[in-house]
């Protein structure tokens, strides 16, 4: 298969120009209505054909018996069926000649020896056709370019954006999509959740996504890799162009053998993985918050031209659990230069030298806040060996200002210079606030120093990846 | 001292019946007149007294010029006056024989040898006359009890609870005290903020909070004990009775040199701290979040009888994580037992047995969401050596249900069982109706799985410490 067929193999599970619903119902809560009824309201900009034996209408659609009744090869079959009938509606697919299907149900792989046996036959009815099966045990995908969502969650609208995610659970296209819409301003492109991973797995999609042009960024939630040589090679290259953020499930013996049961994979040993996939160039984190963090700011931000942070803190606390997050993460903070410490020096009382991280309290007390802060980020902004700024804030009425115009300003001049911000402490009102004002000119936000510190750590690495990988 | 006076000598800075205010001024917007306003606002119920040269009136509140004037020996004099004017109300405070002042001005220990020499003499005049400084560098107390609080940050009228904070910097009197009231449910008893700890210390506060009846979970912020030894030895005796969570600021090298620059603090070295405080049963977490987050669960949750964790999850990937949280923690997750496989097994497909962590999936399909996490959780409950609860959820419609009813009743079958709870993706709307209904009822919530294991581990750390310690 060329490239380009793999590419379009892929395409269909993301884009379709039609999809057929098996196991929608006329009970309006079965699983299958919330496929139809995502599908309405995401706007999918594709034909859907809900599937049911007695025909009839389902949520305004007129509902087919079968597939061969539906006149047309579909692009894409979803299967909401209970397990029992799986098998049955897999070989229909393959009669029917359709390429692409989606399997919900659970206990195959994911239950012992029997559930097994009844995923490979599974798999075999695919292939014997050149069928590709995503699943079973799998939710599915969501395309905010076409509008496609085969949740078994209900979903409101999503946003568009550059981040693609591929993960075996279903969370990426139920709760989490629903978090993402509704708390954060970054955007989806593509979400793929896998399942049993039983014939498309994490290479399949990462290849697609790699060529994706909607996708900038990749993060993936894995509990094992099936085609670890091949995920790492294929990693290699694509990480030279966009950045791929992974979380491990199963790193312990003990989420090991709960990932042995839920989605039947084998999780490989810890140690060997970390080791192959930093050197393939992916960015590892180790919790969930890890990977939204990481993948937002690389989705924001220019890429680094260094690895070297300049840190601002309000508060000399944030300065110290600053440095310690950075030497912790290998990021260095280079000392002010002569030219650096001149410009503050109009604005910092002569007894309160500043250091990189900069605690500015002393600047603000003489200066003002809105000019402590202007006069230290210029000043660091503006000296070579600093490549990045985070920014860290206390949310009180006494170091109110308009932080987003000072950041602005300072990104216009240095506009290859990531900035990030931390807020360390606020009431909710006014953390909503600045969070919107900030992340709405697409500065990154984090209520944890680690969190923005780790966010910078995964901008240097991938830096570093572009400039020295391939 | 005998230890009651060392404890009215420290009450007298968290509920002091009179306080002075040197600093305040005619000009609205001065940090003195931040407290001043704080002091009405919260509705302190001592007495007040502004200073002023001038006399006159500010805020409503006639201004004395000077101590003596009062005609009364305040309990507490709160200096917001620049560096330069300290020593001589330090000195005015004790030739008015003064027992307790509060410095906030900075430049001093944590500003080079000159302001090192300044803050020595500021000590000495209050050690000549038998007074209790605290800083200089110090945003001082807040106290839920007596309203009082020094602050120079506007604060909101405070929630009253049972966790104290003893920290040097003032983060926990601003931004962080503003954001307890408004996003979270818990109370603060009291709070200080210690500065360069010139004179007070941690020693005198843990001391004096390790008595205070109010007072039951106490929150340390610390970049460097002074008086290590003298803390260890009563961190032991408090921690016996009294959770003590603690984060060191200054960990690393490059951390301890930004503490050493802000307020003067020496960071000792980290594995020697860390090994000592275990010892002395203090809980010792990693970061912000990891001290709320602890304190949380310590103020909400019975200590359970033993450390053993049983965790729900509506998805797999969420067994999958907490395992592996629970691995690193060293938690440990017991199997599930023939009673509790027997009560399941009413709600639950034969093809999915469940484990602990249990992935109630497959059950809630069959048996809806409601009974699925009731069934569950109950037989989780009543299975001996499981002495905790955690329970994950996923906000989306599907699984909506009255959660808060549910651990209710489980809470009242086995009131001696803490249960901690997780969402895992939800909106904005979701989140905030689900966190207000189950923290309402004292069921402490958090937004990642390894924050809500790490809060599990504090309770277990923190039993075991009441259990064996003393």
């Amino acid at each position: 298969m060329t490239g380009g067929e793999a590419f379009r193999e892929m395409k269909g599970f993301f884009n379709p120009r039609s999809v057929a619903v098996a196991g929608a119902s006329k009970t309006a809560t079965k699983l299958g209505n919330v496929v139809l009824s995502n599908l309405l309201r995401l706007g999918f900009r594709g034909r859907v054909y809900p599937l049911h034996p007695e025909g009839g209408e389902l949520m305004g659609l007129p509902a087919h018996p079968d597939l061969h009744s539906l006149g047309e090869r579909v692009e894409l079959a979803v299967s909401v069926l209970p397990r029992e009938r799986t098998q049955e509606f897999v070989e229909e697919c393959a009669a029917a000649g359709v390429k692409r299907v989606i399997v919900s149900a659970a206990g195959f792989g994911d239950d012992g020896e029997e559930g097994r046996r009844m995923q490979d036959r599974l798999v075999e009815a695919a292939r014997r056709s050149g069928m590709r099966l995503m699943g079973p045990n799998s939710v599915g995908t969501l395309s905010t370019e076409s509008g496609l969502a085969t949740s078994l969650m209900t979903l409101e609208p999503l946003r568009a954006g550059d981040i693609s995610i591929v993960a075996q659970t279903g969370l990426f296209a139920g709760g989490f999509a629903r978090w993402i819409s509704s708390t954060q301003r970054f955007g989806l492109a593509k979400v793929a959740c896998l399942g049993n991973k039983a014939d498309v797995d994490e290479v399949d999609v990462l290849s697609y996504l790699g060529n994706d042009s909607q996708t900038r960024v990749i993060a993936v939630y894995t509990e094992g890799l099936g085609r670890g040589r091949e995920f790492w090679e294929l990693a290699r290259e694509v990480t030279a162009r966009k950045p791929v953020i992974l979380l491990k499930g199963g790193r312990t013996d003990l989420g090991a053998r709960m990932a042995a049961g839920h989605t039947g994979s084998l999780a490989g040993m810890d140690a060997v993985y970390r080791g192959a996939l930093a050197q393939a160039g992916v960015i590892q984190v180790e919790d969930l918050e890890g990977l939204f963090g990481c993948a937002k700011a690389l989705s924001y931000c220019p890429l680094p031209r260094g690895p070297q942070l300049g840190v601002v803190s309000i508060t000399g606390a944030g300065t110290v659990l600053a440095a310690d997050a950075c030497r912790r993460r290998g990021l260095s903070l280079p000392p002010l230069r002569e030219g650096a410490r001149r410009r503050i020096a109009r604005s910092v009382p002569a007894w309160a030298p500043l250091g990189n991280p900069a605690d500015i309290w002393s600047a603000t007390l003489s200066s003002g806040v809105e000019e402590g802060y202007r006069e230290v980020l210029q000043a660091m902004a503006g000296q070579e060996d600093i490549h990045m700024l985070a920014v860290l804030f206390t949310l009180v009425p006494e170091s109110e200002f308009d932080a987003a115009a000072v950041l602005r300003e300072l990104r216009e001049e240095h506009p290859e210079k990531p900035v990030l911000a931390c807020f360390l402490g606020s009431s909710r009102e006014d953390g909503e606030r600045w969070f919107d004002s900030l992340e709405s000119i697409g500065i990154p936000v984090y209520e944890s120093i680690e969190r923005c510190v780790e966010a910078a750590w995964a901008l240097a690495r991938s830096a570093e990846r572009r400039a020295f990988g391939g």
